[in-house]
């Protein structure tokens, strides 16, 4: 096959506006500018380095409490010198701030359903649609954290199904108010005055859970709906991505159980009536590259020095709801009684090289987390990165990349330096942004003119198109939900 | 008295995003911009010529529905072609990219208490402190439309004054997340951590709306809270504003009346334990100015000419809830057996010169409308302008003024050619920010290091100074509310 006619992937820059996002402790490493997460110049000056780069999008994590669980209960302390993801500033802010500065790289950001209500949330991803001319990539949530629902007047969190139920009727309001309320040709802006009469409607939407009349207050933007995202792994969230997803973040420590994932993820897309091929899966990864796999070990072990194990800790208590500051050290998770926290430890087990037999308890797993996450993490030479990085395309199916950082700017540079340029020769990545100026839809699909929802998305059927008279919005579709 | 020892004004530009703000159908004059007003980079640009020309602040209006009462009801048809503030963006999304792009101008944003989570409105609002360096002032908010209410899930509105209940204990809310909840010095962002472990605490509020138990998610910003602006006109609105308002907006027809409401504010605030010093009041005003007085009124009537009068009773529906479709043009309001409108028009009636026996029904309220809203208009030369404001100064005792527009940035180019060389030479107007760089809270108070609450301020209460110890958050302060 020859390289230029590989599929190209989707690479994304993965980042939080906080000292510590995957990293907790990193912000002392030389030159790494974790605390400037709060200046805006800062983020102007990384889009625009990662834009040269073609990268395609910057994607913003957050969540809406505190990991508090580690020596908990209700317990930030530990999460605090490091900055496990706190302090953390409301990505959706600096967005506008970064189109103005750049012209193609797209922005995902993450927000919940779970705590805002549906018709306002639709406005503000209309206004940003509308000031980055459609370069918003909507990464849809349901939140995990009890922190975050108590700071929302609940005891506790809603039942996990249930947020995944309360998301979907949500998700069918904001299309009815971005697909359906306006009519496509609504905006003349002309003589006759700026919005024809006829063309905007109620959506009169009465569901089990929301009640909104609208219409919505802002005119059809480049994408009405914003490109979407969703990283759903339990069965109720792969359901959810394969109904409403357009690209799906996975994470996983080795291809085996990767490519099962995606092979499943893309089936249940299929029998969701979806086109497969407009269903992107992006993979989360961290890549430490340097000259030679030495010189890459070396720079991650350096990195991890600096790790804060407490900080490493308190994410893992956020992640998973388990405080292992009740767990003695000699406690070797491999055989625990405690089955989730035996199911995961397997798994990283089996992805550190050259340490089976590695005992892991407490220190082993803050050792784990303290640099890059969760998900896989390539280290070595150009040669070694690529290789791999190709395989999990190959073998595991993958579409794409969301590279984690653990510098910043550092851990893009080295990509942009090391890896970029050889994905490029092996025909991988794209020389350059096949719409520039496009929106995230247009970026991600490869496809100029490519700006909304395909009609096998079910946001599709609220289409009001030009033309179309005005009847009063589908009954059968707005009593479903 | 030398001319520059006199009070200086503070001056803002007063926006919408929306085609239409308080100028219906006014688009389509030659020139005006009201179209682009989802274009980020044309609000980049009117930010930096008002910055250059020493502007405090843009202040940008907000609604959270539509003007839906006028041959309603939930009828928008007639305020889509005028543009009655339909469409219209979150305006604070635009403000980081503002601020990224100038130095000293501030912006001030509306946002309701109503419709949001104190918990989720305090991190966007220090999230915007932080990006804009501590630019941002919140207009505060109850709303005033049923349709924003039937949007979130409400039959109908809550009680006006049951929601300046409610608004009252969130501010205390957000006051213990802004004030309270990281220590003064909590970030050290050094070798030993980003932040101190014993230096966030949680809030523990539990009152009668609200139940949040923080911490706040963000660090302090340079302002921690945001410099807070008020409107309030209703007995509930006044005492409000005099508790929590740090600058009041005021409206009105003659100097008398507002001169009566200013000295009643003032002495409200005196009541309320507030430094009456601290407490500002900007008067909202329409200023069309020209090389003479005929040239301005000529000006004056042809923007007035492009001016949507069905777009006009529509939003006069939204702000009175009257619904003037169902009377008929034969009616005089000044006679009327409908004591609101009639105290309104009569109003109204008092302000337009030579024409006190004006017939005040229908056309007349749309043709009053058309342009400009409900507040005092200036029409005339440099000298006519400037004498008024003059007077609305000395005997109106407002601090500054709220530049309505009718064209963008028309209004605007004709203040800054026209009134503000006359201002500054009088010595009303400074030459230069006093605090280049600063906050909005220095700019208004032209005082260089006031950034936070002063000391009289009810928000005061809850400060976490440095080097104080951890103590639980205030019983009595937490529990009050």
């Amino acid at each position: 096959m020859a390289p230029t006619t590989r599929k190209k992937l989707i690479l994304n820059a993965f980042v939080m506006q906080t000292p510590g996002h995957l990293n907790p402790g990193i912000f002392r490493y030389p030159g790494d500018q974790g605390t400037k997460y709060k200046d805006i110049n800062n983020w102007i000056a990384l889009a625009q380095k990662l834009e040269k780069a073609k990268f395609h999008a910057i994607f913003f994590a957050d969540v809406l409490g505190g990991y508090d669980v580690y020596k908990g209960p209700a317990n930030l302390e530990p999460a605090l010198p490091g900055s496990s993801q706190i302090p953390l500033i409301d990505p959706l802010y600096t967005v506008p701030a970064l189109a103005a500065a750049t012209k193609s790289i797209g922005f995902g950001v993450t927000v919940s359903t779970t705590y805002e209500p549906p018709y306002s949330l639709a406005r503000r991803f209309s206004t940003v649609d509308h000031l980055t001319n459609g370069r918003i990539a909507w990464n849809i949530v349901t939140s995990y954290l009890d922190s975050a629902a108590r700071n929302f007047g609940l005891d506790t969190q809603i039942e996990h199904d249930e947020r995944y139920r309360i998301a979907d009727e949500f998700l069918h309001v904001t299309y009815k108010l971005w697909e359906g309320s306006w009519r496509e040709d609504a905006v003349s802006a002309d003589a006759t005055g700026y919005t024809k009469a006829d063309a905007v409607r109620q959506i009169h939407h009465k569901g089990k859970h929301f009640q909104v009349p609208g219409p919505h207050l802002c005119e059809p933007s480049p994408q009405r709906t914003p490109y979407l995202f969703q990283a759903g792994t339990s069965a109720a969230g792969k359901k959810f991505a394969a109904q409403h997803a357009e690209a799906v973040f996975v994470s996983g420590q080795t291809i085996d159980l990767v490519a099962i994932s995606v092979k499943s993820l893309r089936e249940e897309a299929l029998s969701a009536g979806r086109d497969p091929n407009e269903f992107k899966i992006i993979m989360g990864i961290l890549v430490i590259v340097a000259e030679t796999d030495e010189a890459a070990y070396a720079k991650f072990e350096e990195l991890k020095s600096y790790g804060d194990r407490e900080g490493a800790l308190a994410l893992f208590g956020g992640w998973t709801s388990y405080d292992l500051s009740t767990y003695s050290n000699d406690e070797d998770f491999r055989f625990t009684k405690t089955p989730t926290i035996q199911s995961i430890v397997t798994r990283w087990a089996s992805t550190v090289p050259g340490k089976k037999d590695l005992k892991w308890n407490k220190d082993t797993i803050a050792d784990y987390l303290a640099v890059g996450g969760v998900g896989a993490k390539i280290i070595g030479s150009t040669k070694t990165v690529v290789d791999e990085l190709e395989r999990w395309v190959v073998d595991g199916g993958v579409d794409g990349f969301n590279f984690a950082n653990v510098t910043i700017p550092g851990t893009f540079d080295d990509i942009i330096e090391f890896v970029l340029p050889e994905l490029t020769k092996r025909g991988l990545f794209h020389e350059d942004y096949e719409v520039p100026g496009g929106t995230v839809r247009e970026a991600y699909t490869a496809t100029a003119g490519w700006k909304r929802l395909s009609e096998s998305h079910p946001g599709s059927k609220y289409f009001w198109r030009a033309g179309e008279e005005k009847q009063p919005f589908l009954e059968d579709a707005s009593t479903k939900h």
